[in-house]
């Protein structure tokens, strides 16, 4: 953990008062709200917090903070799993969530602007009636400049991409206050270095993302869900594999391990047969849909997919839906009291099994009972180990899991997380998965904020 | 134009010939040859030409160049279209067309590793059996390691997506000769700051890439071309723009003006009506692209489309396209003896027929003849203005109304370019269009390479 910043706590404050009068706080129960995300890390609370409202604020703060060497951290809606917002070395946090306007739809170039703190489901409701949606997924109500941030994605990334794909411009502040826009509302562009990237997924040690234009989707016509049962996670992924190979255009493609089916079944009551079990949806037309079900139903019955079923019918759809919606609850009923740790890795499809069950014996050799529920798709899966709060021995056991866990998913290709981020969390395992790339990300951090004021101890321990 | 660096010449001949032996040319026509690429600007030959093999020599021949600050250019197929390998400033030339091996292609994740040498074609014939393709196709047999420096695109960006989509993982030698990679085969990862992305469209300023992993998609079931004239560019553009909101899958969607059409009729003896032309392409299996072709007639019928037609016959396919096929060798052949300025801009779908009206009135007030090919789905379109050599003032004829149509662009919210990149040619433009970029561009070019040895000039004149 990184030592609390030396600075001028209250020249930095008489400074920020003037700019943001009463919407800078100094409040104990606001400093802790802002001091810690939905990780099992320490809170660490910022030593003051400003709720700005517009880029020209941002960029003042961080001017201020500049000039102090004062640490700056954003924070959307606190939904980050890494640690990503905890002031471990105290300094201001920007909360951004007062900057919620949507700035400009424009229907016929399939684009939105938005402020970084509009969040996930406000757009999605702001959108409606255009016919078009945003479908980054991560499951949390995100704000999407915190999206962009982390490089979300979540369960429909096959389909659409990741948050990657589909920011088209971003504007940000830069560690010495300057305002920068990066990328530009063209689909495409060759012009010079892509900044816009480096920033999404910078997690603020960069810059501090203000605005951004997404590319929006025509809703479809049809969404159908369906639900299938498979006798091992292998048969499931080799079905998964030729299903993309088939070019079935699957918009999501959700795994729920034996052991997660086992709870669901157990905290709502359900009935679904304790399998690995793949949860889809497709979208497209009456006939596209119907057509793609159809192929999936030959591939599925083919590679030992058992009761594959499937449907249009909003009702019908929740049913098929209902163990993967609650997941997450219960788990959560399941280890009452205690905190989760969750994680997640990202392998080559060609591995997720291995993976997968190599995790679920490693667990089981060290009386972890956790469930696995990926995006199988993508080679992405997550698992959530639950700690009771002070059993240090347990944290430790949990903390060796996911380490070993992210260990083999580097080993054969993959990545120590696929969407989560580094944060606090996985700086080590960073370093393990880009040994050589770690020399290259220092050079860029250090240039481009040389006093290590952004989110300072977030990826790169500097 | 930049100076020609000094530098021991000699000290670092002899140094490279002992890394390279004979692989290593001092001769004129060699020089020659890697001087320059498809565009009009002057030769500037490298005074050495060096063949690899393999990425540890790449890291060696940068390691001299860096300890003689000396520059070094990476060349692979020549066929870029703005200055890219022009060695205005001579250095090293780092020939890449030997390191032409297909390292891996693993069908069970769909995704091929490549040195960087291999073509497009040669990939293309290599995969033939295997189900799988590499779709993105910028028309020219250019090198994959090419494709990803200069950020390359092309027809097919709508459906597949941009190297910058395509690319999962790299690895590249830095200025200080050190070799680093990037990404994964995950196909997705937070981990940290994404130099992938930086390193491709860099254009050999930052690093050389020796080889990378690409995605790999199924090759469609059906395939099918189709045809369709329209009154006016602006119906084509709301009929295009109504089937992407409709989310029909085209894979290619190519625009000839008028005029693109009358020179190739005239030279291939055809008889397309002289109007506004769109050139589809269908992907999917026989139901899904009977599907889309009925969706998009019911469309085209509906905003202006005169005769659609389709087949998936494949002579009947190559009939139906043959104009866009033949549409250079029809313009190569209206203009003998001169060269050609070929340029790209791509702006917001909404300002397409409006940037390409306002492009053809600038050429006809000033006495230009040029056609227009465009990506219609990406906003992205090409012309090329044809030049005797020698004459001055139809030089700066051609570059006035170049400047005139990217400032343009620019102004709507589009980018210079869309898919040829900066090079030597739209230095001037990438400043226009991101002044507040420019800087962090920079600190990110010193920061890496601060000699600046690599491709100096390009992207950036620093």
């Amino acid at each position: 953990m990184s030592e609390k910043r030396s600075f001028d706590l209250e020249a930095l404050s008489n400074k920020l008062s003037q700019i943001l009068g009463d919407r800078l706080s100094t409040a104990q129960a606001v400093r802790d709200q802002h001091g810690q995300d939905e990780s099992f890390y320490p809170l660490a609370a910022p030593d003051l917090v400003a709720f700005v409202h517009s880029t020209e604020e941002v960029s003042q703060i961080v001017t201020q903070c500049a000039e102090h060497k004062a640490p700056v951290i954003a924070f959307g809606a606190g939904t980050a799993l890494e640690g990503h917002v905890n002031a471990i070395s105290g300094g201001v946090c920007i909360d951004m969530s007062q900057m919620d306007k949507v700035v400009e739809v424009r229907p016929e170039d399939m684009d939105v602007t938005v402020q970084a703190g509009v969040k996930r489901r406000q757009l999605d409701e702001y959108l409606r009636d255009t016919g078009l949606h945003f479908p980054v997924d991560p499951g949390a109500d995100a704000t999407l400049g915190g999206m962009a941030a982390t490089s979300a994605s979540g369960t429909t990334t096959l389909r659409y991409g990741a948050m990657r794909e589909n920011v088209l411009s971003l504007t940000a502040v830069l560690a010495d206050g300057s305002i920068v826009k990066m990328g530009s509302r063209a689909r495409k562009s060759s012009a010079g270095y892509d900044l816009l990237h480096l920033l999404i997924g910078s997690e603020g040690t960069l810059g501090i993302i203000t605005e951004l234009t997404l590319r929006l989707y025509g809703r479809p016509e049809v969404e159908a869900s369906g639900i299938c049962a498979f006798d091992s996670v292998q048969s499931m992924v080799d079905a998964v594999t030729l299903a993309i190979q088939c070019e079935i255009p699957l918009a999501r493609m959700e795994l729920m391990d034996e052991l997660a089916i086992y709870a669901v079944n157990l905290y709502a009551k359900l009935d679904n047969e304790v399998a690995p079990t793949l949860f889809l949806e497709f979208h497209g037309t009456e006939a596209s849909v119907a057509d793609d079900q159809k192929r999936f139903a030959e591939i599925s019955s083919e590679l030992g997919g058992k009761g594959f079923r499937a449907s249009t019918s909003p009702e019908e759809r929740k049913k098929l839906w209902r163990a993967r919606h609650e997941a997450l609850y219960a788990a959560k009923a399941l280890n009452p009291g205690k905190k989760g740790l969750i994680t997640d890795v990202c392998v080559p499809i060609s591995k997720l099994a291995q993976s997968i069950a190599d995790t679920r014996k490693d667990f089981d050799e060290h009386g972890i009972l956790a469930a696995v529920i990926g995006h199988v798709g993508d080679g992405n899966y997550h698992t959530t180990l639950w700690v009771e709060p002070g059993d240090d021995a347990a944290l430790k056991t949990a903390k060796g899991a996911v380490e070993r866990m992210v260990e083999r998913a580097i080993a054969v290709g993959g990545t120590c997380t696929g969407e989560h981020g580094i944060g606090i969390g996985k700086r080590l395992f960073l370093q393990k998965e880009h040994p050589s790339a770690m020399v290259m990300m220092r050079t860029i951090k250090t240039a481009l904020d040389p006093d290590n004021i952004m989110n300072p101890g977030k990826i790169i321990e500097c």
